[in-house]
């Protein structure tokens, strides 16, 4: 059997809406064949033989969701954060990514970046790799053997970077998209591709169109970027003269929901229109507020994408973003929502903890289907995070507890257990980097 | 003697002023009875028979300098974040720092709270206590014992605070300022007093009245908060009807600068009059961008304050800062300036990396006297970060580690040294809370 059937005994929280934080101390959660059974005050009955994982004093909560992550960009985390989008990515990510279409250096850049990825409280991931097919399907390996569960995507360009980061034209990237779908066919349960044109500026209409295509043709979902950046929205709207909105330009070509699952990263500058179609076709914002800082981008109107009803989740954006804690972009996101509140419009209100908890989490989650909550019939993604250092003198109700250990970042120390669908990731937690 | 005389080898960055930043790879830094003799990328004769500490690989780095900091507040950071600035004292500061009269609450809270301080990168910190005589000269024993210099100021409050987190009268408030004067008289020297009135809020004019006298009496510096949060700037305006600016009200008792040392927390809100008065008085702002963020206050103007030539540094603000991390806090004032400039005034630029390192160790430094850099002739404080394991596949410049070690909050994980003035204080750095 893949998956085992056992309790855990801890300090459970977990999200049930976006406003309805649950947070049971001593409670015990069940898996059963990968699946949440539901959340316990006294252990039913029927679970009294399963094995007890004894987790009492600690939280368990569900594994995070970072929906938008570049792995190639690792490498550079933490640099280079003087730049806007455009000059940033000419001046230190298409140098960097260039360099993938070296399988030595992609296998040492990756093997660190999985670690990372493992050790970390994120089970599960959507990813940018490079153009590269050979480094993508390694990446992809070592995913797998990871134990978290990806979309991953080998990114498409054709245009508008330099020539060595650039595929000839549409129907080479196009070829090799098609290669490297029947490269993986099969090949991996729990990484799965992810179309992934890098966005609107690096593909031709003809590229674009011919991605649509293999998307329904494959039954894949899509990731992109939008209206992330000022200088970059007015590029889209050069290229790309008729489109009504930079998301049109992904909608004429079928990138854009509707029957194709999508998420887009940023979604700072989107118009009414843009918003509209958003809602409408059903595609997931991943919201990257580290990065939107970091590049100067702005800050993306999230409680009125909410109030709208529009599919959130939250993404570390790496290399933009700088840390792969979710529980870093959690608070940032609350922290540049009051920033938006005060600054930009007071009628949206910041966000509160408990919202943000759920972006982190069930926002993204959906993503995966059934994911980022202990309810019943959930996939069972849980971490344990080990707080007893950080809880000083005072004894604080748990979801208090719950609060620090996300704003002091326990996920990147205090990480004691992780398990996806109900399989548990081993991994030498407290060391950060080396196993 | 005091001060050993040694010298210091490894991959030293410094800043010579606000936008130079000198990073010198396998240099010597050299420290003669305390003080910096400078950096040399070849050990000069004269300093060849000192004792060589060989951190080579290593960054090397001035000590931080946290310019504002609340030391009974570290109890609840990173819990509590829903509130704006009055309603946030009212809930959780308020009934926390009446646990401060009690020694053994004190006791314990405090060492946890010092604990933390000596094993972070801060050299140097201008520290908040409570109203409470007893447990502030606790708090000043303890961090005379830890080896940081510091400024710690007993607050004064005799209005607008809960009657136990009130003292019964000015003249009540002024007699305990004395009596704590003269019981740490001469005890302590790397631990000095500074002149605390909370804020105007909380303190009659008589009371400020008084404290200035005392202020000049003992030649002390000063510290409190300014124009923070608007709810607040309306609240003093009421209660000082004659004061042409929050400022003005300080001013006016003498606790704002001139003859005066004086630090400002906060300074979001200030008008164009109480910025001239900051610059023309000579106080010093200190910058608390990740408060700012929490308490939804907003973001000060810090370019404006710097092409005026005020003097800024900046400050973590535990515990409406939720960290102790400088590194944390010098990365918040880049991203909330890039945000600033993006959605208030694009005229005044984001802080480079460099401006911000600069404000975090020389800015704030200038508070204690020729402290934070290594120019020859300032005190000798360093820290050293083990940065090994953030290295990764590339070789980058040392200016490029500097801000990776940064960004990545460093100081939280991989500190393996530290010098104060010359002293090493040891600590168990690895290891994040006990000793």
């Amino acid at each position: 059997m893949i998956n085992d059937n056992f309790v855990i005994k801890g300090d459970i929280c977990y999200s049930k809406s976006l406003t309805d934080l649950e947070c049971i101390k001593n409670g015990y959660l069940v898996c059963k064949d990968g699946v949440s059974e539901g959340v316990f005050e006294k252990l039913p009955a029927e679970y009294i033989d399963l094995a007890l994982i004894d987790c009492s004093g600690m939280l368990v909560l569900p594994g995070m969701v970072d929906l938008h992550i570049h792995a190639p960009q690792f490498t550079f985390r933490g640099i280079g954060m003087n730049l806007e989008l455009l000059d940033w990515l000419k001046t230190y990510t298409f140098p960097e990514e260039i360099k993938y279409k070296d399988p030595d250096y992609a296998r040492v850049a990756y093997r660190d970046f999985v670690k990372k990825m493992k050790k970390s409280a994120t089970t599960r991931a959507v990813v940018f790799s490079t153009i590269h097919r050979q480094s993508t399907e390694m990446l992809m390996e070592m995913l797998e053997e990871s134990g978290l569960i990806t979309y991953v995507g080998k990114v498409n360009m054709d245009r508008e970077a330099p020539k060595a980061l650039k595929e000839n034209d549409a129907e080479t990237s196009l070829e090799e998209t098609v290669a490297w779908l029947s490269d993986i066919s099969g090949k991996f349960p729990h990484t799965k591709p992810i179309i992934t044109p890098r966005f609107l500026i690096s593909c031709t209409d003809e590229l674009l169109e011919g991605l649509g295509k293999v998307a329904r043709e494959y039954d894949l979902p899509v990731q992109s970027h939008l209206s992330e950046n000022p200088e970059e929205v007015k590029l889209v709207h050069e290229l790309f003269p008729t489109a009504s909105c930079y998301g049109d330009g992904y909608d004429m070509y079928g990138l854009f929901g509707k029957d194709v699952k999508t998420v887009m990263a940023h979604c700072v500058y989107s118009t009414d229109e843009e918003v509209d179609r958003i809602l409408n076709n059903g595609v997931f914002v991943a919201h990257c507020p580290t990065s939107n800082m970091n590049l100067a981008s702005g800050i993306a109107p999230i409680r009125k994408y909410l109030n709208l009803g529009i599919k959130v989740g939250i993404g570390t954006d790496i290399g933009a973003g700088e840390s792969e804690s979710m529980f870093r972009a959690l608070c940032d996101a609350i922290q540049v929502s009051k920033l938006y509140s005060r600054l930009v419009d007071k009628a949206y209100k910041p966000l509160a903890f408990e919202e943000a908890f759920f972006l982190a989490t069930m926002g993204g989650g959906e993503f995966f289907g059934k994911v980022g909550s202990f309810e019943k019939g959930y996939e069972f993604d849980a971490v344990v995070i080990d707080d007893f250092e950080l809880s000083g003198l005072n004894d604080f109700p748990l979801r208090s507890r719950l609060e620090r250990a996300v704003y002091l970042e326990a996920d990147t120390m205090y990480l004691s257990k992780k398990f996806v669908k109900g399989r548990e990731v081993k991994a030498d937690y407290g060391n950060q980097y080396f196993d």
